[in-house]
């Protein structure tokens, strides 16, 4: 009988149909995908048994236990504040923005000229961030606040004439920046002293001045920066981006660096995430920033053209001499936030400010007449009172009406208003002080109650003087600018995105659409967890499913980017070995083929970095292996590999060199960036791994929303678990938190719930399996046109392979280069370029494309190959060909004037089937070393666009 | 002391800034809005007062308010059936079509060269209609299937031979569907005759068959086929798509034509609609369907290119010699259908429909074992029982558990399965009969029990066997399609889309997104009353507001187009005149001006038209209504007249012709298709019409989907809210349904009520200001260039304008067509041509432009005019020019070859904005006498696009 249930997710998830996927098989030369994964996938780490998950839910199903989840989320007002404050996502933004996979499917603008939408809206939220702050140059956006206030310290330490090794934080900190703070400066040697900063400064390298405070409390801290420069610190500020439209700019009262949160200009709370941090720095700095940052250059053309600028700081160039791990940012959230600055402009923004402060104003002057203590004089939006014994009382009777508030101890209640406080809120807030709640009085009092800002720090200097922020008022207007920004760039819902190492599948909108959801996205992260019941199982149901998923015993979701889970993970090896005594194991062995972040992680967590040769295959040199143990036995910490290798194969000596490495007392850590080619068939927690990292923006389908938000889990074996990270506001642990929020990014988290939950344990499996399927595919129809680098077990490679240009390139003088910016032409985004090794692409065509994807991707690169025979056999020329000249705009083909040797054809359409529906690149070959040598880092004039 | 309130919602509504607005009072001379609408609109016609509406709510309030609302309707699994049926929407369907301001802001494809994506769209409807009917010719969609099956009635006898004036519906038929056939019926002398089908064929001109019945019953109609083609009689069969998959079709059962819903082809209840209808017919019919028919043609260099084939058929081109007035379609929601049969393919599609019959047949099987009477041993997908005195019990106790029964009469209850249905919903059913619920062995019957179709009905055909229905089955290659078509458009959400007569104004995010809430989308039509309060309480609350806007007393929302909203202002008519005795007044002037669906209306109505001549200014000539009145004064039902004008001009007389015609007897009849010039200045209720019909899809706000879905509410004064039109289902009247569904396209409702929410009187007031202070800044601008035609007092238009293009086509050969496809190069959507006079475009900008869109298309206009002036001096060369050659595709500008006398530049960028970001049309000119030629209605071979 006909089967009658509905095809599987997977089916929907999963590219190639059945008989596609036999037409794979034969050309690879099996008969199975069984037979495939048996002869590709050593015996020795396969599982034994099939993944112990629910068997797979339906996309109706798994929404509908989603929404019954959401339901178990319980939505109040929140006046928490502590660095997470409502607003309101303009909902042209929120449809055609944050739920478009038009932004969210795009990948990290590393190929800027198909980037050019989302690197001009990053280049607006450096411009937000510059003119807010006072500080002329910003990047673009950091993991939060706390980390960002992390990395600032270590930029202060770096370029700073001080050499003590004392950090001083305000006291009036946020409490979730001193804990981020604690556990990255520990390993590091520096000392943190907390002050109250209206003494005298401590000798010091640097401070953080928290600009409002988190008690509220705003005040001047020019004389701190005075005293600090004295001293050759630098002074950081973490700052209120809303509050800057009010008051002087951190550039203005003498910070070097300035950080925050730009959370409330638009970004849901997501019970604690994803929001885009921001760092601005002083002239001088630039080099220092951590992350990335857009600069604007010129194309072939001399038209000015956007980019990632100084990507020769960054630590995927830097390696183990990078000063910071960040990679992935968050450039969803900060497009977010630069379109809120758009949308409102700066009257806009300013009045939204100053709304703010008038109703915390009337508060403060409500209660005080009612002759309840307001603690300070000076505030932007949140009032700090002291209400003896009673807080907690006070806490609840808000709650009871509907409002959160925020209990500092026994004695002191927070208040912190937002965009969306208005009159009745206030008077909710006067019931549970046990006032009369008269919502008109409380007008009365808005109109009434003087400013409560210090006449000192009222902001005299303009912002956001760029017509950007001023043309797009209208809500037509800010949709075709959305438009226009999108139609730019290449994200996956044009074409695949065969990026090695990124794994760039399907974004299942099932998957996408609960986050929207109110009952994810407008809960606060320190609501009480008795409101976040839904959220709370469902991260410990993802936890423990990642947990069965990789083998291990413990999970956590924790760290909001794969960096931040490498880091999370060594410093659990750290503490472990600490508590066993081994105070003195610090050399982290990394093979020469590793990810940068690999290295970067290990400096931050205290570690030295000892590089592991790899052979000619590009496996571990075991030889070397060998001898580096034998050199460190008494100091290894730990090794760091990436399986399968960075080189797209499985190594068949992976248990090998776990065993030598704990046989020497030393921690295995497995990156998991590459998990997508193990799901279902290998744990790295059963074949010898003590600890990994998940990146769940790769293998379980959050989107790269164009460079961010990610996600990246930590995985541990039972002996590490009491050594995950922790959360001041959630629990202890010997190990501080890595990220501001105790469930990192939370509010993205049912993405990874819904893929794995319709997927179950055959559909991941079978997903794997296609992965591998596919890479090999595309390898044999390469093969014969591009040499394939580095093969496993039966010539096979796992879910990605490498093609080796170098050959080609000594031959005829195209480029690596030359190849990536041809294949814009034929419409494709890149593949990886130049890493693991230079002079290459490694693909990864993920199991999402199905056959007829992978095969014009496939045309494409088998075109170019015969166009770099052309260059070859001088049928092209050397220098003016269509490869050199990639990629070819629209007005270049149809110029008045052709001088090329090739024809506007050959340029536009080297394959028929581009004349359906081409993607035309906005810009030609964009200068890299000019943007370098001419700094821009925000919002041009616009006299730099004419003619 | 500084506004603290946010700026309310019509800033972001209209688009100009207060200094935008500023600038082009002073561009048009006069100091305040005020001072224009005071010399623009006759004081005769102003309204006294502000409007009486809530003062307006923010978005997030409204937002707010229509949660509350939605959590009233209550969603209970339906298993109602009769014509709705329960659907998945598939999450990627409906993110990326339903709720894309790239698929809903688009118009209908009158301009087919930036319409190819939606016609690529309907054309894969018409394809899966045909293909699944079985008859060769399907059109673009119609209102619903009752009105289909009425437009099927009069169809039916305009072709066949037979003399009678008798239509036969088969008994069986939905109750709806026989409703609507008697309100159609009984103005054109048609007599309905419901009959079993089993016994002999009464004489008719056609017949209608249910296919399968209301009742489920699923019978063989051969025998009914050829004894009414016996008769000279046709056959219209009203077939469910998805039985359709797994029976005979209805053209090879010997029907003429099918009609019915693609409803439950992935589109939601809402509880009634809008959902897209469909018709089929014959060989030999296809230039007798009412509606849109999309056809494939060739462009100018040869290659295929979709547009609406036969357009003389259509009601605007035929006026009162059209045979219907159907114009808006239900384009979304028909596009919605055919990405759902996209999505699925044939398998998918035939295996849905098979585990719904199975289902069925389990459910049946089940009933019967227990001893409970099934009366239909042959069914589809709905079980009819018999349970004597108890059915009202058994519907009771199965909403009690949460599913929605229909309850036929005190002894029969109907159950119909659809998509949803498993075994849980099985059990639920058992369970409401008092028998046991066991959902395994309800599996076990889903097994067990045999199939319950006809033999003589199992289909045989195949269907959708293009490649298109093959090749988008992973939810990746979907959302591309999707991309790859919208992409293909200009929709709003590129650019302004300028077209007089159907107000092309924002339709706020805001405003849409509740239409996809589940507690909105999947209430059923028949849901008891109880279940609907929210959705009760929106509609009463926009009737009345809808009222109070207008001046009129009543307000029924019931039509679901504005031909509908017509067709039911003057059933109100002609049954008030008949209450009164005057059955002999039928009698319907119409000014020439008039737009073609008026005629058509009336027609429909069983009314007789007059034209009334227009004067040289275009406004009614009085001495021609004098005579015409003095004609026909005692057969006088109405007059039919547009205000404005549709000439775009306030007639100073309207007051005039509306007494003259109330003098006589006759009822005046005011259509709203230009009521975005009036809301909140004047009332035509107030200012002397009984009568009106809105188009909410112009005035207020629900966007235009490619082509529909509208609504075309009808608003009366008190003496004619008697005979509004009913709904047998919800009430009684003397006027039956003019829709399927008691509230319409109840679904799409909230559009409207949240546009009047927020803009309240005071931002519906200053739209319309803005819309005419736009519409007379554009002809300010465009006057020294092209002849503006018809303006009212102080040489002011109203909300749109006409501009003359005849005597510079008379002087240089340059048409209107040449103008309105060169836009396309320039990014712009032409205004609408040569209506209401012949060789003129008609402008209107609609208050959502800002000013920097108004400037840019008077710019890209004004370049045009200088295009012009050089054919008309010998610069450009009469023929070969790049107005006649336009559009210009990126192919042709970037040919190897070009032999053109201009310049490619000049082609493509004549001017310098437009290289950013420009619009490039998927085809050039097409060819439309070529395509009525050869026609070809369904997908054509892939064959059909080699070069």
């Amino acid at each position: 009988m006909t089967d009658l249930s509905a095809p599987p997710f997977s089916s929907r998830h999963i590219g190639p149909s059945e008989s596609e996927q036999q037409r794979m098989l034969e050309a690879v030369g099996f008969e199975s995908v069984a037979d495939l994964v048996a002869v590709a996938v050593p015996e020795s780490i396969r599982a034994k048994d099939r993944l112990t998950l629910p068997a797979p839910a339906g996309e109706t199903e798994a929404i509908a236990e989603l929404r019954a989840l959401a339901d178990r989320n319980q939505v109040l007002t929140s006046m928490i504040g502590l660095g997470y404050h409502d607003t309101v996502t303009p909902a042209v933004i929120r449809r055609n923005l944050l739920e478009n996979p038009g932004w969210y499917t795009a990948y990290t603008p590393y190929q800027p000229e198909i980037s050019q939408g989302r690197l001009e809206a990053l280049l607006n939220f450096q411009t937000v961030v510059s003119d807010l702050t006072g500080l002329p140059v910003a990047g673009a956006s950091l993991l939060d606040e706390a980390t960002a206030a992390a990395e600032a310290m270590t930029l202060a330490r770096r370029a700073g004439t001080s050499k003590s090794a004392v950090f001083v934080v305000d006291a009036d900190a946020l409490p979730q920046t001193k804990a981020v703070l604690a556990t990255r400066a520990e390993p590091l040697g520096i000392t943190l002293v907390e002050h109250s900063l209206d003494g005298e400064l401590p000798e010091c390298f640097g401070v953080l001045v928290q600009y409002p405070g988190a008690s509220g409390r705003l005040s001047d801290f020019r004389a701190v920066s005075a005293a600090a420069h004295e001293a050759g610190a630098l002074v950081v500020a973490a700052a209120d981006l809303l509050a800057l439209t009010l008051v002087a700019a951190p550039g203005e009262l003498g910070a070097d660096i300035a950080v925050g949160s730009s959370q409330r200009f638009g970004v849901p709370f997501g019970f604690g995430g994803p929001h885009a941090a921001y760092m601005s720095v002083r002239e001088g700095l630039q080099r220092q920033l951590p992350g990335r940052l857009v600069g604007v250059s010129v194309d072939a053309d001399g038209d000015p053209a956007y980019r990632l600028a100084l990507q020769t700081r960054e630590q995927h160039i830097r390696r183990e001499k990078a000063t910071s791990n960040i990679c992935t940012a968050q450039v969803l959230l900060a497009v977010i936030a630069s379109m809120y600055a758009v949308y409102h402009g700066p009257e806009g923004l300013r009045r939204i400010a100053h709304r703010v402060h008038r109703h915390a104003a009337a508060l403060a002057e409500g209660l005080r007449r009612a002759g309840v203590e307001v603690v300070h004089a000076e505030f932007f939006d949140t009032v700090l009172v002291r209400v003896p014994g009673r807080a907690s009382a006070v806490v609840a009777a808000a709650a009871e009406r509907g409002v959160n508030l925020w209990q500092v101890d026994a004695d002191h209640v927070s208040i912190a208003c937002d965009e969306k406080t208005g009159a009745a809120e206030l008077a909710t807030v006067r019931a549970a002080f046990g006032l009369p709640s008269t919502p008109s009085g409380a007008h009365t009092e808005v109109a009434g109650a003087a400013d409560a800002l210090p006449a000192s720090l009222l902001r005299e200097s303009a912002y956001l003087t760029h017509p950007v922020f001023h043309s797009h008022r209208s809500e037509t207007a800010m949709l075709r600018y959305l438009r226009r920004l999108q139609d730019k760039d290449i994200a996956l819902d044009r074409s695949m995105i065969p990026l090695g190492s990124c794994t760039m599948k399907l974004n299942a909108t099932t998957e996408m659409e609960p986050i929207t959801w109110p009952e994810f996205a407008a809960v606060h992260p320190y609501a009480p967890a008795a409101q976040a019941e839904g959220y709370l199982e469902l991260i410990g149901t993802l936890e423990r499913w990642l947990a069965e998923v990789t083998g291990y015993d413990a999970v956590s979701i924790q760290p909001n980017a794969g960096s931040q889970g490498e880091f999370a993970g060594l410093l659990a090896i750290r503490a472990y070995h600490r508590a066993g005594g081994d105070s003195g194991r610090d050399v982290c062995l990394i093979p020469s083929s590793a990810h940068g972040t690999n290295a970067a992680s290990a400096v931050m967590a205290g570690m030295r970095v000892v590089v592991v040769a790899c052979d000619s295959e590009g496996n571990v040199d075991l030889a070397d292996l060998d001898a580096k143990i034998a050199k460190h036995r008494d100091a290894l910490a730990a090794i760091m590999v990436t399986y399968p290798s960075t080189h797209g194969v499985y190594e068949e000596s992976i248990t090998e060199v776990c065993a030598k490495v704990h046989e020497a007392g030393g921690q295995v850590y497995v990156d998991g960036a590459n998990l997508n080619a193990l799901v279902g068939l290998a744990k790295p927690g059963e074949f010898g791994a003590d600890v990994s990292h998940l990146n769940l923006h790769k293998t379980f389908c959050i989107p790269h929303g164009g460079g961010g938000p990610g996600v990246g889990p930590v995985a541990v074996r039972g002996h590490l678990a009491p050594y995950l990270p922790a959360h001041p506001l959630r629990d202890g642990s010997p190990v501080g938190p890595v990220s501001a929020a105790p469930y990192g990014s939370a509010g993205i988290l049912p993405i990874s719930w819904a893929y794995i939950r319709m997927m179950g344990s055959d559909g991941l499996t079978a997903a794997t399996e296609q992965a591998i399927l596919s890479a090999n595919y595309l390898a044999k129809r390469l093969a014969p046109h591009y040499p394939v680098l580095y093969t496993g077990r039966g010539g096979l490679v796992a879910h990605e392979c490498i093609i080796d240009l170098r050959p080609i390139t000594k031959e005829t003088g195209v480029t690596v280069d030359d190849v990536a910016k041809r294949l814009i032409d034929y419409g494709f985004h890149a593949p990886t370029m130049s890493f693991p090794v230079a002079g290459t692409l490694m693909i990864e065509p993920t199991e999402s494309e199905d056959l007829g994807e992978l095969d014009r991707f496939a045309d494409a690169m088998i075109a170019i190959r015969g166009e770099i025979a052309k260059v070859a056999s001088g049928d092209y020329d050397k220098t003016d060909n269509p490869l050199r000249n990639a990629p070819h705009t629209a007005e270049s083909v149809s110029a008045d004037e052709w001088h090329h040797p090739y024809t506007r054809t050959e340029a536009a359409y080297p394959l028929p089937s581009l004349r359906d529906g081409k993607y035309w690149v906005p810009v030609r070959r964009i200068d890299q070393a000019y943007g370098d040598r001419n700094l821009v880092c925000s919002c041009p004039p616009l006299e730099a666009y004419e003619d």
